[in-house]
């Protein structure tokens, strides 16, 4: 096990109805006690059609917080946003900042933090400046998928070339997330689906890895898993299921504030190689991680045949071939493919609406950063093409 | 799954050779950033022989951090030395609170700090009073047990009457753990043995639950359970596994801050039953708990027998005996007892050296505070009665 250091400080507040307490807890994380200004952060018009927005704001304006608002955010949230928000906070004197949304409005909202207590460009961390300074992040989470509620990471999109990229910093960490799985239960299911993906994904990027002798954070990852193969089909079927919705959505935490990533090296390549997809093509980061994880895990596959195998057993209820452990491993691939498709999730390219002539586009913005991508296979050019092929 | 909050603001600093930041969390959690003076508290010799308390000194005088000592603490820690330990607190002007040691050390730790900021009689927290004020506590964990490392609670004997009694409050967290596993390699075999008990009893509190539809959680208790299993035997064969130690140490931190137990009723009734045998015969708590979970097992067993198949399935490797559910529960409670067998534990009264005679007077104790103990199955005089005698 490699050393580590592990700071989870959010408050997480879960359960039904919750969001009627946001103000007691806005006013609890505020450095100042009075005269708070919150900057209400959000996407579309369900939020407020929901009335969610309405409860909400009674709640803040319960404990006397007064309110700006910037609605409008996208999948895949751009920066123009981010800069909107960012001139607003400083206009206004912004103290806080809700979010109220999935993991794009929660994401967007960390930049404009970030942003807001910056006299740089923000883009600068989102080129690998460390954020060490942010306004404080609270979040009301409507979808099961990001993580970004306990994480300490933001990804935006920059309009400027369509490059999708994160920023880092322990301060980054919301200091509260409400969590009511009740909210969830109106998603389409293929947001549904899209966000456990997500979450699973988050788990795969953690579990392969070259670190030897990680058995508990091995085990909690394979919980998650094998979680979320029990509760998503109760969802899909049954968009009400409240128990499922909530097992769901505490999973989603676990996967990304690092509880099951620590002390071992993380791949995170299959994320990078995903992002120039959804960049490109504006498609949902789910359903991008489905249609490009198999292709990783097929590609790289023999550089740890025994992982993979010991994920096929753990997991998904493969026999161990000890004649043939690549059979093994190979089938565990096949299941998890089965597992998304039976929630919806596409498998290729033509389903995702990707386009085989962009490969080299896709390949060359890939690499605009970072070359490699991953650490448990570093993965280059040549690489990342044969993945993006494999996917084809 | 029910309501919750989860907040667990601990700054763990895991790995090799750690303690030698501990100036540095120190000056990062400790409000005065100038003449700071620390309450290093430890239990016997060998935190000094070790060297160990050498190198916390350097790493604080490095920082300009005054201290002052005091050692002493014993395993079941006394409120006698808390007692004294506020006193020192309050004539020193102490400003953090730092245990070095294993949990006594770290709870009688949270007791000074608790006390040092009463003006009443500390015990009114061993009695049921929230501690809502407290010094800052760090830690620097030389055994992997009790979890105190990040629990908000602390357990302290009343010399006056041997009563063994906790207490709660979100500040109790400690501000910092420093967890280096390789001091944990000093330790006895039957020491590592009760703390690998001490931690896998944590999970069992909190797996015996009468709240339906918690999978994540079932399956986190599960993965530190299958950890322990795993991990547990390559240190009582080489004391000196590094990777085996560290999985142990970090599993115990897992298994006792509360992400396993989150949304969950939970039941203590074991840990309260056992506290009267460590309390009156001054065992190891690991030891009384070896004793006192086989035989609370076998006793509410009906209550739930897929529950406790479910266990002797997913964490045991038992076969499910379809035609008959019980055999397989029943198997699963003869495993555990077999695996802590087989690190050392005893198994029975006479192996712990407690007394048959002895049972009126535990039972008596028991109730003292709450009747019934417990939630998976209420206990009362009579079913503690019973237990106690199921594990003669």
């Amino acid at each position: 096990m490699q050393n580590f250091n592990f700071y989870s400080p959010t408050y997480f507040v879960f359960g039904k109805d919750r969001e009627l307490e946001t103000g007691s807890y806005v006013k609890r994380f505020c450095e100042k006690k009075e005269n708070i200004k919150v900057l209400l952060h959000y996407g579309g018009g369900s939020v407020v059609r929901s009335g969610l927005l309405d409860r909400v704001k009674e709640s803040l304006q319960k404990e006397n917080i007064k309110t700006v608002e910037l609605g409008g955010v996208k999948p895949n949230p751009r920066s123009g946003l981010v800069y909107e928000g960012i001139k607003l906070c400083k206009e206004e004197q912004v103290d806080f900042v809700l979010a109220i949304g999935g993991g794009s409005t929660i994401d967007s909202a960390k930049g404009i933090a970030a942003g807001a207590l910056y006299d740089g460009d923000v883009w600068d961390f989102y080129s690998g400046k460390w954020v060490e300074e942010a306004l404080p992040v609270g979040t009301i989470l409507t979808i099961a998928a990001a993580g970004s509620e306990g994480s300490p990471d933001s990804v935006v999109t920059l309009e400027d070339g369509m490059l999708k990229r994160a920023a880092h910093g322990e301060v980054l960490r919301p200091k509260f997330s409400i969590m009511n799985p009740a909210l969830t239960q109106t998603l389409p299911a293929y947001q549904t689906a899209c966000g456990a993906t997500d979450i699973m994904a988050h788990i795969f990027e953690r579990y392969f890895t070259n670190t030897k002798d990680v058995e508990i954070t091995d085990r909690m990852c394979e919980a998650v898993l094998l979680t979320m193969i029990k509760e998503v089909p109760k969802v899909m079927a049954d968009p009400n299921h409240y128990e499922a919705r909530a097992n769901i959505m505490w999973a989603g935490m676990v996967a990304h504030n690092d509880i099951c990533g620590v002390g071992r090296e993380q791949d995170w390549g299959s994320h990078s190689i995903e992002h120039e997809l959804s960049s490109l093509y504006d498609c949902a980061h789910g359903a991008g991680l489905a249609v490009i994880f198999p292709a990783w895990m097929k590609y790289v596959v023999d550089h740890d045949v025994m992982r993979f195998a010991k994920l096929a057993v753990r997991v998904f209820g493969c026999q161990m071939d000890y004649d043939d452990p690549k059979a093994t491993a190979l089938m565990g691939i096949e299941r998890l493919q089965q597992f998304w498709k039976s929630i919806g999730m596409p498998s290729n390219f033509k389903e995702l609406g990707a386009k085989e002539e962009d490969i080299p586009k896709l390949v060359e913005n890939l690499f605009t950063k970072n070359d490699p991508v991953g650490a448990f296979v570093p993965i280059h050019e040549k690489e990342a093409e044969e993945i993006y092929r494999l996917a084809l």
